[in-house]
């Protein structure tokens, strides 16, 4: 690839954003050409309008980079979208509309029949409801979405189940980080010595979200899949990376070294395409009793592999296990940069 | 009752035992009259010997007591058990064949066919073993578990669904406190800003304990009820306070309110007789969506209620919920000091 | 005292407003009959209203009062300031001009010349202020206020040192609880493994508010000492208890017996009146090692006492020592609280 | 450099010796061919014997290492020591006697008066003890010890202040993080909602330690400088990363922007050498209100810069600032082997 795709960031101030600037100073193929955030920032450069929560510094060439307001005409051909989910719906559709490619990390269009909710190495076919979503809405660009990211990891765990086994339902408790919320989204007087029961909007999402992720392409769209999905979401005291206990419920019987050989030598298109934001393994198992932890784990493969460990068989449904995952990466920006990288080996930029 | 009845803390140091020597120093029917630890402390006065962990100061009347080694011979009747399992067989064993009544918090008799597993709310008629105990042992004492924390609340929260609805299976994930493994049990570096996704020994427990919990009474001792419990076991960064998500599979249908209002309206026998320490309402519910949170709702009823929340129905098994309860009040000193009322008030004492 | 004085709170919905709030529902001076807060919480019952913040429920006969706008006209002859200090000064000064006697937990007012800054143990005689401030301003009402928290506790610890050896210079390092900044002040994203140098306005407030608390009282208000405080201030992953590491230069040399003694005997004129919020001991000094510690001790004396330790030498001023308060209770509600109970025991209300 | 030096690590297992380990594993100069540690764990392989405490995986190479015992003997050149003090004494002795040179980050040798306590960058001028050590031993080897991390990092921080200024007094405060401790010297429990103001014998040797640091060599040793320390230490709830507040009795007056230069352009010795582990700038001035900050700033220079922010006048003494460094690695393992690395090119192995 001889030059870089010029690409901006819509919400680039905000904790998504900051990963979506950090994770593409640095990308091969992409090049940040503009950062986009609301008002009160437009017109600063952005290493002063943005409050950097990475230790190292702002990356060079990003810091003077003016904000911009999130509006078509803007640099750039891709836009990365963090935007709240109050905005994100209309002005996502009007990059969508003036041309320029989506890929969006907000829930406003996920279940959108004609957008594709994307996990690269899970539904790459679904990138052909573009074509439909072009065509109903006389777009010249697109919109793509990610899951919200405590789907994506369970998602992505159990890839290699359903593909083999089959999965049939699945009963899942969360224990998310902090950042999940944004950066000031849990006072420290509200996580501190507790756990929070309930973060609004999330079960309904991990219910919904895999039945399309796992549905069929069909002309019409996507039809969902039967799967059923019961979440327990939680709020807990660790800064990246969600862990979540999983039961699950296959189709069919699996021996535990099945699930451990089915979740390691799982590849995807990404892996297949040798996309740069793929990690080699999607899917890493550990053996050790106590693994994994959020701490420990949740920087492998850069952040984009998730950590399956402790599979066990279980007593009600069939199978147990624990999953990680890194989720301002895999299951925000660098799940969305992934997703752009496959729209463009693709062909469709 | 006139005089209060002599007894006795066995593992007064650790964190259990202090939770002991703090309930019973204000205790109407028991008088704490002797402090057994193991020989590096014994000599001291008490409060020498013990690394206090409570805001207020180490009991008056306690303060002075000489710690003992934990061998029969030592003042009272009642012996509460907070030993190490290591040793807490053979020991609690020595004092009930001296003719103690022994209320353990040890794991090291709970599946004896002739020691009941109380939980006094539960399964009081389960004291009936006592008399098979005696018989097959020849001991004029008698012993009597608590179950683990984890299992004590679970099985506390569901008690009114079992009876009024059957209770055929239970997915239950825990987010437990750091006081559950002792003082010194989970080091801060192993779990600032981290979750462990593994307590040894800690599922199989909440696998087994209710089975005998709920097992029906026959001559023999305890027959097993077959309900399977999945427990996925966490240790989070709290101080006090197990919480757990449960999906819970009912043998018949149940609506919500019928749910909420057994639980509300349940009661045991410690209620009915008034026991000292019976909270009036072992089950409290909250109707908030975020309710309940380990620093909030712990303190309920004393510590020794559970708090039931977020009640809602199962997509995969049949409701959910999440239960709340004090892991060392309710799971561990509170509950054990509660079985020797029932004990007392039986007149077995 | 027969009847209880009616009083309000301003501000009530805030972290500072729900301590006076809970503190006011058990006076046996006080009978909180109105709560004002900003006009969104503004005409709902005060239960509703409220992200009420304590374990137990919001107090019956609060619970149902309606959240009225923070104007003179509301019920009440004492009002509780916890207004932000954007908005305090003028709505202050509104209900002292109504006749409103307001103590105030705002930082507004405090260097007004003709303003007690009252810490009540150490300046009750600056009460006199109060004649020459509604003389200055044709006041029927007037306004007290508190200290900043961190201040508060420090000037109260030393209080006994300057009465009897004269303080002269103090380097003080703070580590701050998180209620300090209000519930939602510190993000758990920015404090979890994390301390934070800097609050801002801290340090100047540290700096010169002693100075007028320990000021001498002349005709034309208060004349500044000359005190030296040089102070270092950190935000801390605690919830409440600042505790504070203190270096100290006496005028005249003390022995460290001397030292204890002043700091244990002391009282002020709020234990000689015996005002309900008074603790029986406003300085206690603990001798061991490693006291005293937030979580352990932030509760004593009901939070309103300070808690002392570690009194040894220091190679580069006099004394050393740490120094622990409850920024909540003693640093702001429970102080202006007992502020109020003191203008009442002096007639002025 | 041709060929690396063949080094071991006493202590190994525990979490200085695994930072060596890890640190030594990618070493330019330095082959790590022998890990020692107690007898539990010699004979096992390394990978098998230690609980590893990073992310990634135990280092190839060395996971297959047997563990030995630390008895002169084994492999290695120049030996590591992160031995607990109460073993370190004489078997760091040993070790010299039988030729090894002895880089240790134990306490029990730093005071001896030809043992050089020494801060690469400081006091590199006192490696000349080495041949009194020598001579007055009789040793083949030799023994140099590190600081204690919290001195490290302040004596560092203000040797530029000294050198150009003259350091005559200083209160500090530390915030020491988990690891410092070890990793299991500190209970969850302990430090959770909490700050512990005690840390047993830290603040006497930040008392001590500078004065030789920056004694000044003589024949007969260091003569001691006169500087006096007030240390106030705490531990706080950070994983890595000590921070101090400091406030500075200069000789001579100095200006705001003569100490920032100061500051930023110090280089020492291992600087000019180019030693590897020697940072480019070894201290680093923020000016941003709040930093340095832990989580943030620990990193810098891969942790061995010490990071300075917030440098105003302190109304007692002449200058405050905020230090902060990596405990484990400039004030432990990457301490110790930057030492090694300047014996290495001083020709002294």
């Amino acid at each position: 690839m001889r030059e870089r795709i010029p690409v901006a960031v819509l919400g680039a101030t905000g904790m998504v954003g900051q990963w979506f600037v950090r994770l593409l100073s640095r990308h091969p193929w992409f090049e940040l050409v503009a950062v986009a955030a609301s008002e009160r920032s437009a017109g600063k450069p952005y290493g002063k309008a943005v409050r950097w929560i990475f230790p190292e510094e702002v990356p060079e060439g990003v810091r003077e980079l003016p904000v911009v307001p999130p509006e078509p005409g803007i640099p750039g051909k891709i836009v990365f979208s963090a935007l709240p989910a109050a905005v994100a719906g209309q002005v996502e559709e009007g990059f969508a509309r003036a041309g320029y490619v989506v890929s969006s990390n907000a829930r406003s269009h996920r279940y959108d029949p004609d957008v594709p909710l994307l996990v690269a190495e899970v539904n790459p076919d679904h990138l052909e409801l573009i074509e439909l979503q072009r065509r109903n809405r006389g777009w010249k660009g697109f919109i793509v979405t990610g899951g919200n990211c405590s789907t994506v990891q369970l998602v992505l765990a159990l890839e290699p189940l359903r593909r083999r086994f089959g999965v049939e339902a699945v009963v899942v408790t969360t224990m998310q980080a902090l950042s999940g919320a944004g950066f000031s989204g849990v006072p420290g007087n509200a996580i501190l010595d507790n756990v929070l029961p309930h973060i609004p909007g999330e079960e309904e999402k991990m219910a919904r979200e895999p039945k399309k992720m796992w549905g069929k392409l069909t002309p019409e769209g996507i039809e969902e899949t039967g799967v059923r999905i019961s979440a327990h979401c939680h709020r807990v005291a660790t800064r990246d990376g969600h862990l979540e206990a999983v039961s699950v419920k296959l189709s069919r019987p699996a021996a535990r070294e099945e699930i451990v050989e089915a979740l390691e030598n799982f590849r995807g298109l990404p892996q297949e395409l040798g996309l740069p934001s793929a990690p080699k393994q999607p899917i890493v198992v550990r053996s050790e009793p106590d693994r994994p932890q959020p701490r420990l784990d949740r920087e492998v493969g850069g952040g984009m592999s998730v950590v399956v460990g402790r599979i066990r068989p279980c007593p009600v449904l069939d199978w147990r296990m624990e999953v990680l995952g890194h989720n301002t990466v895999r299951g925000a920006a660098g799940g969305a940069i992934l997703n752009a990288e496959l729209v463009v080996a693709k062909g469709l930029v």
